[in-house]
């Protein structure tokens, strides 16, 4: 067990998507816990887009990121020490505790204890995580679609986007996924069963690739980037037609404000919904969600990709790798293994 | 009675807004009824923006309407002759039996038979027809304000928007109404009982008038234009904002398709709702809402103004009337007075 508590944090605030440049690594002594709060010890730390947007943005859900900071991250581990009653040494628990070894955590940091033992510990921060949840809500509550509708969803190989995939088809849906590169596309077809794939990357008419793809139509459009297919999707939306809006990664910047054409007339022609959603408005139905999603993992239906990158010195550039596309399945950070873990290696 | 039946024609199709030249006025033979139809005679037709999108569009609800088509308009009047068994003389109906003084209609035309005999016919094209159905479901069923909230309307003082904002009031929303000109500002207050009412047409900076009208941020927009009104209103938004798209009409025109700053991510920050809906997705509902229009009106909670132009050789000129904002109130064309309906004569 390390005797100090490494941690990321910000070193100078970026203009776009954030480089390695802009963090560095401190060494600060372990945190104790205080009256109600107890120690969690990081296995694994998350790598996710929002981070851009806790940096950069000042109209985010949290409070932006200052220089001098600690990196806001998902991470899962261990209690190894504590002093609240409902958090013993040995509970694994999910939330925002940091880039960084052990944080002292209060209650309102965890999102939820980890209960599914025979799961990796790393898939709480993917499948059976944020990731897995934005989902299963966005999909399933935002879009409700229904069995034969056409679903189509962007960074369609992602860790969101080929959540989103799967679970339209174990509902029935026919499901078409937009992805940028050979491999994704590929990944999107043979490992998570979309029924195509289009590579945007090679397309040169975006709106031709639709409507070739979606022949009926479109029901239901998971919208991950915004952008050229977000305009392409709502020129070939069907009447109520449902779009949810998860994220905007194809901008690396709002300022100025990204312009492009109206969707109102579309979303008035066509009586459709466009919403943004935050999965944490979904709190109260987490393991509802969580037991549907390992469900599926269990029986084979739901595949899942993790890019595991080694150690903390990791960290600094893996916003601008997740951004970059330089990774394949949700990027993640080890610090230790699950076998290291005290409760797995007794039980 | 007239012993012809004269028609407005669509003689060219304009590109923009129909002007009166892009009409002109025929005489036919009296319709007859066939099995299964009734002729109706016509006491006012109406006048809506909807009749721009109807000629030029091709991506709209109906068929395009084709030069040399009697030109399609929502119409309240009396059954004069009848071969269907739902349908006996004496029946008043609205419905879209087009712009002339006789049709003879199917019962698919029909949008409901008039049943409130204490107030005017013409009603059944306003406040207790379209406009305030649209208002009706358009505020309470796809935004859904709560008390306290609230709610900002465009064209504020137009037949759907002065219905919109009253009824907002009657829910007990703080309601801001946006106009244009001096006179609709004075209109929104003084008759429909806004709280404020901000002048488009006079404001420099919109963004500043909102934010000075709405303090506590918006909860409800109903948007009878898009535009600049919209592009404003998105940026001061609150959480879990609802948005209902009805009309688009500060636009002239969508070819080319009309370019601005994106929602998307304004709708994501907030988990807010952009949805636009048809008030013919709701007729399994009207008289629930009829019955609740036509009590207030009674009450007078509700009040409406009808800009009422005689004679059908006045109706080529009124789209571009009503696009001008000429009207002061719900346009409409009168070819008879409610005393000279068989019906109301005889009780």
């Amino acid at each position: 067990m390390e005797q100090v508590n490494r941690q990321v944090w910000l070193k100078s605030r970026p203009n776009g998507i954030p480089q390695a440049d802009d963090f560095a690594i401190r060494v600060a002594p372990l945190p104790t816990a205080a009256e109600g709060e107890f120690v969690v010890r990081n296995s694994y730390l998350s790598v996710d887009p929002a981070m851009r947007g806790w940096i950069a943005d000042t109209s985010t859900y949290w409070p932006r990121i200052e220089v001098g900071d600690t990196m806001r991250a998902f991470s899962v581990g261990e209690v190894i020490s504590s002093r609240h009653p409902d958090y013993a040494v040995g509970d694994q628990v999910m939330g925002i505790f940091g880039w960084q070894d052990y944080a002292a955590v209060r209650p309102e940091q965890v999102m939820r204890k980890v209960l599914e033992r025979d799961l990796s510990l790393s898939l709480s921060l993917g499948v059976l995580g944020l990731n897995g949840l934005t989902a299963y809500f966005g999909l399933l509550d935002v879009c409700q679609p229904k069995p034969g509708e056409t679903v189509v969803v962007s960074t369609a190989a992602g860790a969101v986007g080929s959540a989103v995939g799967q679970i339209a088809r174990i509902k029935g849906c026919r499901v078409v996924g937009i992805a940028g590169g050979e491999d994704k596309v590929r990944q999107c077809v043979e490992e998570f069963g979309y029924d195509v794939a289009i590579d945007y990357k090679r397309e040169a008419d975006i709106d031709a690739a639709l409507r070739k793809a979606c022949p009926d139509g479109i029901d239901v459009y998971y919208d991950n980037t915004s952008g050229a297919a977000l305009d392409a999707v709502l020129r070939q939306i069907n009447v109520h037609a449902r779009i949810a809006i998860c994220g905007t990664a194809s901008f690396a910047s709002w300022e100025p404000w990204n312009q492009g054409p109206r969707p109102e007339r579309h979303l008035l022609v066509k009586r459709a919904t466009m919403r943004g959603f935050l999965t944490t408005d979904f709190a109260a139905r987490y393991e509802e969600a969580i037991a549907d999603l390992a469900g599926w993992i269990r029986d084979g239906k739901l595949k899942y990709r993790e890019d595991m990158r080694e150690g903390i010195e990791s960290a600094p550039g893996l916003i601008q790798t997740l951004y970059e596309g330089g990774n394949a399945g949700k990027l993640l950070i080890r610090l230790r293994e699950d076998s290291e873990l005290a409760e797995r290696s007794t039980s």
